[in-house]
């Protein structure tokens, strides 16, 4: 048998990662529209072998990271492309290379994400990943019909439910289900067919799915949340977990947390991919790194730092003095609840002033940032591969497309010497890539499954 | 000032419009579900400079036109690729045709619908266009956690609303909000950002869309409802009217009323397109196209012509003699109304038995068919564009993409021959080939309105 594989995914938010990337002078104006630009980036990753593009949503304009218009109109994140067409539009003009598309449980029906995820499955010949997210600001829960967020735990109850409305759609038809004798005229044979029926709390389903079982079966089912209700459902049903750790010791001690609660759901450690992201800034020799590091830094306006940090951390910190140290004492927050305790981690461990915190989580958000030449950024890439703490990484190009150009020419020839990444697409499909099998389905199981006994 | 012209959709079900379509000999197998397909029907229109795909949808196996799965085995419409996804992917492999999609109001949100049409827009360079439905059939309902459907009226009064937020939405920003300054780091002009604010008795809304105003300000308004409530919201909001129509008195009655209705909200009669649906079938002659429709014909099944319709007249005429005449006090409907009108009017007219009305009406869905040589169809063309009837049709291909490619190489040569149709595209956008205006942001126009007075 091989050596195991690392997976890597080009992580895309318009023009960069970083929060100041739009102002990177090789950062194309109008990218974050620009479909030429996404294609761009796509066909560099596909060239490079990746196993997926990973595309980040949300259905706001994000007033609580931002603080006001004021700050947003600081950043490029108030317009970009909505996942599902940008990536049925790359699904058309590439080839091999994955498409995960962020969309969010709270603010979608089942049905429609059911069909439009069978739907670009399709058309992308098995390609298709869905990162499921529950939508955690205030500004997305008042673009649909209400004045208050959801709170955390009914969002993920309704998501829980809706995961099992979707994967009964997707499994609506059986994957023979469709004769298509044009002599007979039977099109499909009905007894393939299953209605769903269902009729839960959030929802209520009759189906089926409008769309034959797609090529994977359904979707590479990725999940993003690290709150205990988002691990318990990662356990459960995700087959790739994003997640974000600034250490080695955080990402093997969740690592190993998820891994472990596998079992009881009847599953082996390799059915669920742990991707933590990473946010690589390479130069040719770790100088040229710093130096790259240190321009877009530069770039920064300490309002909009200021206001990143306060929105990921759930609390305002603008009445502090900016080179004090992180209050400790911060109240509870009802969105990302698992964010606030890493930063606050950080901060005491490093004895950081607000405005380093800021400084450290305005390039990533919160993910690990490695600076360093190619190197040195692929002995943290094996450290964390080969000791259980990833099995692959989201890799989050700092500014686009320079910074995963960057990667591409440096890091990714260093990571084939080693052995750790593909040199050519072994499968067509995302399952393929990321060595997940295809689920089969429930209703052919359980026939299966009678006849054996 | 050049010759009026005609606009030419092609109007895409699957496998074509003819309920028989799929078991045609030149259909391929799975074409339903293969992009290779579309994207092959696409280039088609595209090379002979149509105006717009238009693409038909509903959300759900519609049992109602099938009466069962039985049935419904029968045909070829329990599966497809959805609109969104569909479109996107055709944008990106092709430039100039129109990529016009029908969405429901009735099942979808506002603000995710005003963002895929946006993000649409930005892709394809400003090629799309939305046929809004408000789906009428409880097979639909029921897969979006309702036991019955929207009562009539109802859906009408939430489609009202919709359209009014979505239009808000896609005026959030100005077409010059996004000043990308990346000296000063100004991204966006914050003045020229507008929150919507919308509560109303069915969405509250607060904006703003997070996608700047598309290409087009937002996508070409096609209305398909020939209801008293739906040509209202077609003369108040709509850019083009899908219609259906048997006669040219009938088509013309149409054309006059919703023409008519125009003034009343300040518009002129050239800003309401009427696109009756033709179902063309060409030959070198006109026996060849006789011979053609009769092998489709005869692939109809007599229970599916049945089901079908009983399922748009909005009765079980499952019960009466197949060869007798199709009973005129049927219960009114509280589907499309003005469809089951039609059908008895049509049945009365021409004293058609239940299997000539469904034989009529298996092909075209109720749409008008033409079969003949390229000359008689051109002349039907002409006479209805030239007198009061339509702007310009939806091109139904009886399957494809045969049916489609009969049309293109004889009876669009005619069409050009005759001055109608365009032999190169003049513009890039949907709204050009139209011949219709880029609405202006009413937020701008406010503004200039108040400098102005």
């Amino acid at each position: 048998m091989s050596k195991r594989q690392l997976s890597l995914n080009a992580f895309l938010m318009a023009t960069g990662h970083h929060i100041a990337a739009w102002r990177h002078p090789d950062v194309p104006a109008g990218a974050e529209v620009d479909f030429k630009e996404y294609l761009r980036v796509a066909r560099l990753a596909e060239a490079a072998k990746f196993d997926a593009l990973f595309v980040a949503d949300g259905v706001a304009v994000n007033l609580e990271s931002a603080g006001s218009y004021e700050v947003a109109a600081r950043t490029a994140r108030a317009s970009y492309l909505e996942p599902f067409t940008l990536l049925s539009a790359l699904a058309a003009v590439t080839e091999r290379i994955g498409l995960i598309g962020t969309v969010s449980t709270s603010f979608n029906e089942p049905f429609n994400l059911a069909r439009k995820f069978a739907s670009l499955d399709w058309i992308s010949g098995g390609r298709v990943g869905w990162n499921q997210v529950t939508s955690n600001t205030l500004a997305e829960a008042r673009n649909f019909n209400r004045d208050e967020h959801l709170d955390h735990a009914l969002r993920y109850e309704r998501a829980d439910e809706f995961l099992d409305v979707v994967k009964g759609l997707w499994d609506s038809w059986e994957d023979d289900a469709f004769v298509r004798d044009q002599a007979s005229g039977q099109f499909f044979d009905s007894a393939k067919l299953h209605e769903l029926n269902h009729r839960g709390k959030h929802f209520q389903v009759k189906g089926p799915l409008n769309v034959a079982r797609s090529p994977q079966g359904y979707p590479v089912l990725v999940q993003a949340g690290s709150s205990e209700a988002g691990k318990e459902i990662a356990a459960r049903t995700a087959e790739a977990i994003f997640t974000a750790h600034q250490s080695l010791e955080s990402a093997q001690a969740f690592y190993a947390d998820v891994k472990g609660r596998l079992a009881r759901y009847g599953r082996r450690p390799e059915e669920l991919k742990v991707l933590p992201g990473i946010l690589p800034i390479v130069g040719r020799t770790a100088e040229e790194a710093q130096a790259k590091y240190q321009q877009l830094q530069e770039l920064v306006h300490p309002q909009v730092g200021l206001s990143l940090l306060s929105g990921m951390i759930g609390a305002d910190l603008s009445g502090y003095d900016l080179d004090g140290p992180v209050p400790q004492d911060l109240p509870e927050t009802n969105g990302g609840k698992s964010r606030q305790a890493l930063l606050l981690d950080l901060a005491a461990r490093e004895q950081l002033s607000i405005r380093e915190l800021y400084l450290r989580i305005a390039g990533a958000r919160g993910h690990w940032t490695v600076v360093g030449s190619a190197e040195q950024i692929a002995d943290q890439i094996q450290l964390w591969f080969e000791n259980g703490a990833a099995d692959g990484f989201n890799v989050m190009p700092p500014w686009l497309p320079g910074g995963l150009e960057d990667f591409i020419e440096l890091v990714v020839p260093e990571l084939r010497r080693r052995g750790l990444f593909r040199a050519e697409y072994a499968g067509t499909t995302l399952r393929e890539h990321f060595g997940l099998a295809r689920p089969e389905n429930q209703y052919a199981l359980q026939r299966q499954q009678r006849a054996a006994s």
